[in-house]
């Protein structure tokens, strides 16, 4: 299916960067989950992100909920959201509507829909529709720490600063989720901001790496093919915009250890099993074996930037150059961040109710 | 769905490690399509892998198709294949009974069956299993080179040895195929066996990473969001057991890069529309631009090794110490090669008939 | 999934008879296919239904089309309608809250949602919802007019008043998509409004059987096994709100025939092939044969009614009775007949797509 | 997805009526649930069915379980059943090669397979191909009943025969379930069957109607829109060869009540919330309401009848006529009441699984 994801839980989302409104549709949660809206509006802040660092444009992103919360708890019946568009400054996209941005999908927008999509902002390819993935996200992430199961993601490297490791799980989760430029280190964020300021300064931008974790969640969880947890986390992520790479565990750096330092011995710790190392990220044969999930997503420099560029003119398909003016974003990968946790909520959340069932997560 | 993956073009596999036989259903082909038996069982053999290298565990694996073929053509109706198991030494692997091999899924199938897993020889979980995910592939294969599109996927490092990059792509992908040891550089397989070997002597094993690239694909398939084709091939790529990364283009290396290197310039060439470079390996926007598709997977060591091991008894959830009999692999990354190769293929026939209809393929 | 149906298009709806907002989310269309909003209307008006026959309240179910529509025209990307519910007396509702209506979904919308449902009005089971259904319909059943394809719907039976055979397909067609009381004599009319009258005068309510006939649909349509046409359709038929029975061709009426009364012998009329008869109501072995399709849905009484009830407290599970007041129809059999033709558009437009890939609509 | 039904728990057949072997993948079931290979058989044997009635065909239909069964027990991953074709006379169907048989899918398989399709004996559209529901299906009525859920079914009415109605729903299906035809009154076995036989000597074959009645189901399942308990079933009920009608408890009769004898009125016995009529059989709202699941299904005449018939040579696609040889059923309404009892059992498991989670059937 096309803009749906999950099977039990699921998710749809609509909408355009300069349309009327975007939004989401979110089915098959559980009854009677509570739905707090000061959450859902600051996760939606931490999608907005920090002052000169990110998109100049403005957006209140006020969240309705139209369908599927009662008395202020979920009904079991689809959750719709839905934010206006209000500040589109469409003219400054005037010669994109037939110039492909390199990097960006103007042109297999073009390949696919014929030039009938709607190409102001990147239309519906706009990191702007990922409001309503965060604002889903918001009432699962909710949903998911009541039932002890938490979601922390740090930016671990950008523009070749590297954060500090995880270290105390619970500690770094709880200060990563109060914080609008996720670090662990304080002086990773300095650090970090002032290449991204430089890029801007040279009319270009960087990318980074973000690194999740994920706690509290139970063993047993996944399919040995096909819907391995790694490969339906993988699937969605690699929607959020940008994102050109996924690993669990040591990922890639696996791939040069031997088998003796890869293999994670297992231990009892309080009569539970858990692992000595977590080199495989809480998954094998695809199950969740009750350690972290931990893995990482490659966010690739922001695509629009200010310096000319080599590209097509989509109506002759002749070359031409670009220069692309109005505001954008030097970095997004401490913008991605929020979009990350949320729909690693929502997968895990559809993994949990095709387990546990529909039920689960409310009682 | 738990066994079953692909929307119009669907693959369904079945079997344990053990059990009397494995295969499976590949449904959705559009009829009409040659099956040539011979080259489904020279890509079987490349999964059965080399020499020394491998397991020492002998099988005909003699696939025998039993549906959905008449007269040597697809019907358009389920592709059934069934392979026997005939060499099944259940008696050495009596101790996994009840000890979790670590870097397996021992544990967390214990988790999710409950016991009642067959566990002799991985059962479900095997490698295995992916026999029918190659004897599926192998079709498709061949069906997509008659429509101009090639894939090729070779050893890109293994136990810190790394071959050549891609060169001429028609070349080496040709070069590639008729490779048992699948490496562009020659000297790279001699480097990478003696480590293979030097970590068996050891009772060890070694992993790698595999790069793969798809040529002739067309632009304008996949989408923008959740069916991506990056997220799409990356759910199933997970699947091939060991794989803990995949990133396209340039991957994790992107997100060192400047937008401004990082960005593939568009230009004309013939007539036709490509980019300079591919940093973003074929696929922006989760749609296809009529680049090469470019991918790697990173594959751990094989988690089998003979040097004892701490674990826990399944029974007790006791720790205890595992020392590995019977027949293993000191690395499974030239075995897995075949089978990427196989499920790239599934996954993009599944894309073009989404896009094209279920007839295309065939015409 | 839950409140998303189709495949390659698909629709998503969402919403509460006393919510904020009801609509939908219209996926997978080609880009390029004319949306006409008047036609979305009169279709919307078709479904609010004439005179003193149906309820009372008065929505102005203006439709606003929120994303997916540029210039006039489909982008590719998600529709989504939205439709404000203005008037919602909801103290009408009071006792509803806790007594179950006999016929309604109280009881088991509570079984299934702990008391957590938006219980005014029926809420998410309220036969309003199928607005939604009705806007996305309006844009495939224009876009398969342009394809040759045109669906008509006549009330073949309402409270034992029987409406005349189809005759002239194309005309009676036509006809029908011109009422609002949709017989094809019309006699009929009148004679089925007395007897809703009637009913409506001794606090009662009357059901009724729709049939419906597809023109110009290609054969080879449909899959043999599981989404056989037949199955597609019904599947979703039986989500029209009263809707009990499905049967296509001659239906429950051909298991009185034999073999060589039931069978529909072939012929070729101007080159084409054709049946002599239409028993089978255009498909065998759940792909289409080029036949008009044919099938009737049985829709029943409207469950509410003014004459008191047995019934249960939901809140103590105890027997109560029950007088519901408030206004509600006699009938909605009429109202049902454009709910039917688009859900009916929008399986087969899902169907085409799969079989001649996304873009085939437009071209 | 094309062979392959359901969500959590799904079914996968493959297979032609003249090819190597048919079978069936069940995916998704619990682990630890016995395995009865003898109630299986038993199961296949009503299929095959009695005497005279039937097809001349014999087939021993030896299942073979080739995977997910260990220890007797189902290990949770796919259980794969195959099944021979031995007695396969070829010859008999050198005509069907291009005469396409009225009420077959000849006409339409060709429309779709373009001539490559397996014709022989009917290929993939062969009633053979139920045997893997049936034994599919034997695996799950029995785990069903563990839970104290009973499906029954009988011939309601053949050839202008009715059998009398459910009386005591448990001593009904216990008869049923071990009769070979399958009908409450005695005296309707001999009169159906001499009907039968009467229209074997006329070279015609008669229809039928099915009655099913599912006792101990729970309420609360099913979903309002879309996955409607009716429409699950109904979706899967269309597949079983030569069903023409699916209708719930008073099903197109309904029509002609008025809501007041329509509705159901809630009560309680013993404590439990029930309703005095079922008219709705079981369902409103999509939704089960703990009644028993009443439906019926029309099965039309065999359409291989010996009368001579005018049909089309699908090579030139002009007029001919057409005399079958071979063996067929006069009748085999008797033989697909399995069929509908196995495919309900995969549903409602399924919807079981989705509700209350992958492990509530074995727990």
């Amino acid at each position: 299916m096309k803009n749906t994801f999950g099977e039990s839980v699921s998710v749809t989302i609509f909408g355009e960067s300069h349309g009327i409104m975007i939004g989401a549709v979110l089915d098959g949660l559980a009854s009677g989950i509570e739905v707090d809206e000061d959450f859902i509006a600051s996760q939606m802040d931490l999608r907005k992100s920090v002052g000169a660092l990110s998109t100049a444009r403005r957006e209140a992103d006020k969240v309705r909920i139209i369908s599927g919360v009662f008395n202020g708890k979920t009904t079991g019946t689809p959750i719709t959201f839905i934010i206006e568009n209000n500040d589109t400054r469409s003219k400054d996209y005037g010669e994109l509507a037939y110039k492909a941005r390199p990097g960006h999908a103007d042109y297999t927008a073009q390949m696919k829909y014929h030039g009938f999509q709607d190409f102001r902002g990147g239309g519906h390819f706009s990191g702007r529709i990922t409001a309503g993935l965060v604002a889903s996200g918001a009432v699962v992430i909710k949903a998911l720490r009541k039932k002890g199961i938490y979601i922390g993601t740090h930016i671990l490297t950008c523009a070749g600063v590297r954060d500090r490791d995880f270290n105390n799980l619970t500690d770094d989760i709880n200060t990563l989720n109060s914080l609008d430029f996720a670090v662990l280190d304080e002086n990773s964020k300095s650090a970090m901001t002032e290449k991204i300021e430089q890029a801007k300064r040279n009319g270009d931008s960087v990318g980074g790496t973000l690194e999740t974790v994920v706690t509290g969640f139970p063993a047993g969880i996944g399919e040995p093919w096909f819907d391995t947890i790694e490969g339906v986390l993988a699937h969605i992520l690699f929607s959020v915009p940008a994102v050109k790479g996924v690993e669990f565990g040591d990922g890639f750096g696996i791939t040069e250890k031997f088998g003796s330092t890869a293999n994670d011995a297992y231990c009892t710790e309080n009569g539970k099993v858990c692992t000595k190392t977590n080199h495989n990220g809480g998954v094998l044969g695809g199950i969740t074996n009750g350690m972290p999930i931990v893995f990482r997503t490659a966010v690739k420099p922001t695509p629009s930037i200010y310096k000319e560029q080599e590209t097509i003119d989509l109506n002759t398909m002749q070359e031409t150059t670009l220069q692309i003016k109005g505001r954008h974003d030097p970095a997004i990968v401490h913008r991605a961040r929020v979009v990350i946790d949320s729909v690693t909520a929502l997968v895990l959340c559809d993994q949990l109710a095709l387990r546990y069932g529909t039920d689960w997560l409310a009682e």
